[in-house]
């Protein structure tokens, strides 16, 4: 390496700058305190193409980063499946149409469909309002892992060397650069350039399903154009994803045998072109035509993989996400939702272990909570995509998949495919041992969509909106009734507890005084619009007039109230929920095992005013 | 005038960029295909104070725009009102809350509270995309009406002549500009130079109620200073409005002859600050107190006038909008409310006029809708303002106004106060002659909110979002439910008749083969999102799938459905509901008189491809 070597230090170094990379980039530029660096070895971002369905647990996190609104008005919302199956006159028809979303607490009911380019758009200009911008095109050519264990475990060293390369540079010495970081994740797709330099290997098969994708703005007179439809034809099954505007996608399912070269095993692109994908699709589609009303915009062909990589991290050091760490089918219309909820889980750790709130421990969750995540989704996605695959059920094919167990499976996987379902097990930080106290607050599952009114306005709230993920803690008290007079000794006591300098609130401060910046309050209170007194909550209750809740219905009475009772929480006496800064339940409590919560906070968070 | 004095035409000349000015510019940018230019001669627009309340019908109408969602992010919505009066033990106490709109219709049901600056910047940046922007500091020193009849009548003609002076100039060349326009709309505030040129005199009175205001952030254990707050103390009448962030405003009751120069009989400000305006309202307020956190925002001292000008137009070249043509108290919160719906009314008109569409004589239903509408206002806040301003009802005082008095009023007022009540009497663009085939849809109101689902892609619409502010009619054709084969034939023969090049859709078209552009249309049917076939309508009633909507509920079952029920429509039979550009039901009528239909766009639309 020349003598002329840049070098320079970064707290965080991303490898790619797809959702998965982006993801992380724009979390930690939103959670403040931590240098990030992004880097991309494409010239430009992609713009057409690619994965394109957000699930309803990926637009609430969206929205926690305040992202949601523009995507909603950008994408194709899908709120029916219409499953198609063989009719008895040949070709296919309508069997039925159902709710794409079959789980209820969902907040936004439906899928969304939309290019990968727009939903990268969001973050990068999000990520611009925080002075980062992907910097490319730069490719990462040696990586490096200090073996020193102390090295490893000092808070303050940069244990990772990595050698990047400026594409783009014009003379040799602006060309290299050696950056040491603290931490790296690689969010380079499904070849992995870091995961292949760590030597991490991954788990699975290539399956025989072999897929041809088209994007275009049909002419047609099939009546489920713009819903999500599922068909089941005796010359194989076919998936129409409406699109923004007018487009829509169609997944053709294709013979192995007329894709594969024998030869090297891999999917030949060379002998195919949309219109030979579309002569397939429209043997599917029969009795219905279908034509590209102008040019086809974008078309691949592929062949499933479904694998796991067999470690997320080396050392809590470096660690891998999305496309990087799992492959599976596209069908269940997964990819970008767990590749983004991979880094949703990772940065908030990174952010709270760099800026010295949190031990690195809780970095290990990463690979317990999403490895486990991957796991899942790949069993899943093996059952569903035979399904789907698979012949239909006619009368000369008794063996085929019927309707009834493919929508069967449909319902069953809603949660699941929805994100919604994903419950993270027991950890430092996910603590269930109360959990009878908040029966329906799930410890482990994202917090529940709930709308509370303002005490100090009436102004009706989402509960979501009040819980952004920015890399803080927040504590829900669940302050009761606060009609009885009997109540106020107890609701004084705990603000006496939580008001000092050892309550946990304060302890993790550096004063002692206030509360510690890792620590949002929200307070809901068990009362009535027309008669409760804000000014009434203790002060350590409300930090401002716009964090006291009330279980009550808006003005019109048509959103809100019912929340105690919805989430199984006693109104006569003060229950903890404690939110993650990922949106995820981390522990539920009595006010009587504060103790317990300060055990829980205590296990994973820093003493900063001890240890300053 | 100096010879080099430029000369220069204009569609449309628009005098003042406060609410009303800064709304017609938008209004006329947005339709498109109109010359259109906007002078105020404030060097730069205001920052604080002056108007802060939307009332909902105004946020219904932003929105119409698509400017209500930035503005419901930073404003402050107010859901519940709150009253108090004069305790038994000396001070005020609450007497009762309710919300504050009682207006069940209302889309968005809540006022919202924003500092008029910031409805100022929604407009300014919606124009800007329009490339409209307000030229200042510009100055109308003259304005000349042409007397010639046959030049008044003219549509290619500019009758309005208005010398303008740039008061930044720096050379004197540039300083004067003579502009012709072919109309004129004076929309410069309660002292309007226009009016005043015009000769139009303002009919109506001074009152003697006196007003002092502040903008501040409070420090205040008044457990109501972020709910409006309506309060009657035995020291005078207080109202409190919650702002932005955490600001409030304070309208104080002063005394008359604390106030006004007995010599002048005008409100004399010198002797006047915000912390004597602030001693007054503490006496109110007692036993609460009140002292700002920081400096005082903004203040100011006034005398409510309530008058109505003689007329609204001269001509139908020149126009009067907003407080040149009516003042008024602002405890209804009217003002600037009332100020935007006048261009909201009068721009769709001048609009379609300038570009051909429609005929001069619909320009007279400006005046006729709105100067009735400010006289009602004035009627309204005359018994509001002596009620709001009258001495509380106590023990000692049983000649004052008692709650019960004031809140059946504030009750009454609810749907005139938030503009949702407001109903255009006959004319020629409101013929109710049909009203019984839709008895719900009130003519001359509003349309009815409502959601619907769209049939092809099943996602939940709220029909307001199909009805934008952009100069056009639409035509919502209700074509009832397709299951029966015996209503087919109605439907193909209407389908038929409006395809034919003498129905109203093509008649008013260049070629008689299109629909017009100054029509959109929407056809809603009884059908179900699991079973309907959206393909199944007759291409003439879906110009694109968007446009197709089902009177059902959304996937979730939590959304839309029974509007046919709800608007008074039959399912077995086909109903037009023509919503003016406006928002406003124009007119309802059966399929079977789709030849009253044809008369009433023939009363005012022209004839293109007949003259052309």
């Amino acid at each position: 390496m020349p003598l002329q070597t840049r070098e320079s230090f970064v707290d965080v170094l991303i490898v790619g700058a797809g959702p998965a990379g982006l993801m992380c980039g724009n979390a930690i530029a939103v959670a403040g305190g931590v240098n990030v660096r992004i880097i991309d070895q494409r010239p430009s971002k992609i713009s057409v193409g690619h994965a394109d369905g957000l699930q309803p647990r990926t637009i609430e996190v969206l929205q926690s980063y305040g992202l949601a609104e523009r995507l909603l008005r950008e994408g194709s919302q899908l709120h029916m499946c219409a499953f198609y199956n063989p009719s008895q006159t040949g070709g296919i028809e309508l069997t039925a149409r159902a709710p794409d979303i079959s789980e209820r607490t969902a907040r936004f009911p439906f899928k969304l469909a939309l290019y990968q380019s727009a939903i990268e758009d969001a973050f990068i200009d999000s990520m611009a309002h925080h002075n980062l911008r992907v910097d490319r095109p730069v490719k990462p050519l040696t990586i490096e892992l200090s073996r020193d264990q102390e090295h490893l475990r000092s808070l303050s060293s940069y244990p990772v060397k990595v050698t990047l390369a400026r594409l783009d540079a014009t003379i040799d010495t602006e060309k290299l650069e050696v950056v040491h970081a603290k931490y790296v994740v690689g969010a380079d797709g499904a070849h992995s350039w870091v995961r292949k330099a760590l030597g991490i290997t991954m788990d699975g098969d290539q399956t025989n399903y072999v897929w041809g994708v088209v994007d275009m703005v049909p002419d047609t007179n099939f009546p489920d154009i713009r819903n999500r439809a599922a068909i089941h034809s005796k010359n194989g099954s076919l998936m129409i994803i409406p699109r923004e505007h007018d487009k829509v996608r169609l997944y053709v399912q294709l013979s192995e045998k007329d894709v594969v070269d024998p030869e090297t095993g891999r999917v030949s692109k060379t002998k195919w072109n949309p219109e030979k994908i579309l002569e397939v699709a429209r043997k599917s589609l029969h009795p219905f035509y279908i034509s590209p009303l102008a040019d086809i915009e974008w078309w691949t062909i592929y062949m499933i993989g479904q694998r796991v990589a067999s470690r997320f991290s080396v050392e809590d050091r470096v660690f891998i996400a999305g496309d990087a760490c799992h492959t599976h089918s596209p069908k269940a219309g997964q990819g970008m939702n767990a590749s983004m909820n991979d880094t949703h889980n990772l940065a908030w750790k990174i952010a709270q272990v760099v800026r010295g709130w949190a031990d690195p421990s809780i970095l290990r969750t990463y690979e317990s909570e999403r490895r486990k995540y991957a796991k899942d989704l790949i069993d899943f996605d093996k059952r569903y995509a035979t399904l789907f695959s698979g012949k239909p059920r006619t009368s000369d094919n008794q063996d085929g998949v019927s309707h009834e167990e493919f929508f069967k499976a449909f319902e069953t996987a809603g949660s699941f495919m929805s994100g919604i379902g994903l419950r993270y097990g027991p950890s430092v930080i996910v603590n269930a041992k109360h959990q009878s106290c908040a029966e329906n607050l799930i410890v482990g599952q994202r917090m529940l969509p709930q709308v509370f009114v303002r005490a100090a306005d009436a102004r009706p709230v989402e509960i979501h909106d009040l819980l952004p993920a920015d890399a803080r803690f927040k504590i829900i008290v669940f302050l009761g009734s606060m009609e009885e007079e009997s109540r106020l000794a107890e609701i004084n006591a705990l603000a006496n507890e939580l008001g000092s300098p050892t309550g946990f609130l304060r302890r993790y401060s550096m004063d002692g005084q206030t509360s510690s910046p890792m620590f949002d309050l929200i307070t809901i209170v068990a009362g009535k619009k027309e008669k409760f007194n804000y000014l009434s909550v203790p002060l350590v209750f409300r930090p401002h007039w716009s964090k006291v809740l009330l279980d009550d219905t808006d003005a019109t009475g048509r959103k809100g109230g019912g929340a105690y009772e919805r989430f199984g929480i006693c109104s006569n006496s003060i229950t903890f929920v404690i939110v993650r800064p990922d949106g995820y339940v981390g522990m539920v409590a009595p006010a009587t095992a504060s103790r317990d919560v300060n055990e829980y906070f205590t296990s994973f968070l820093t003493l900063r005013h001890c240890s300053s």
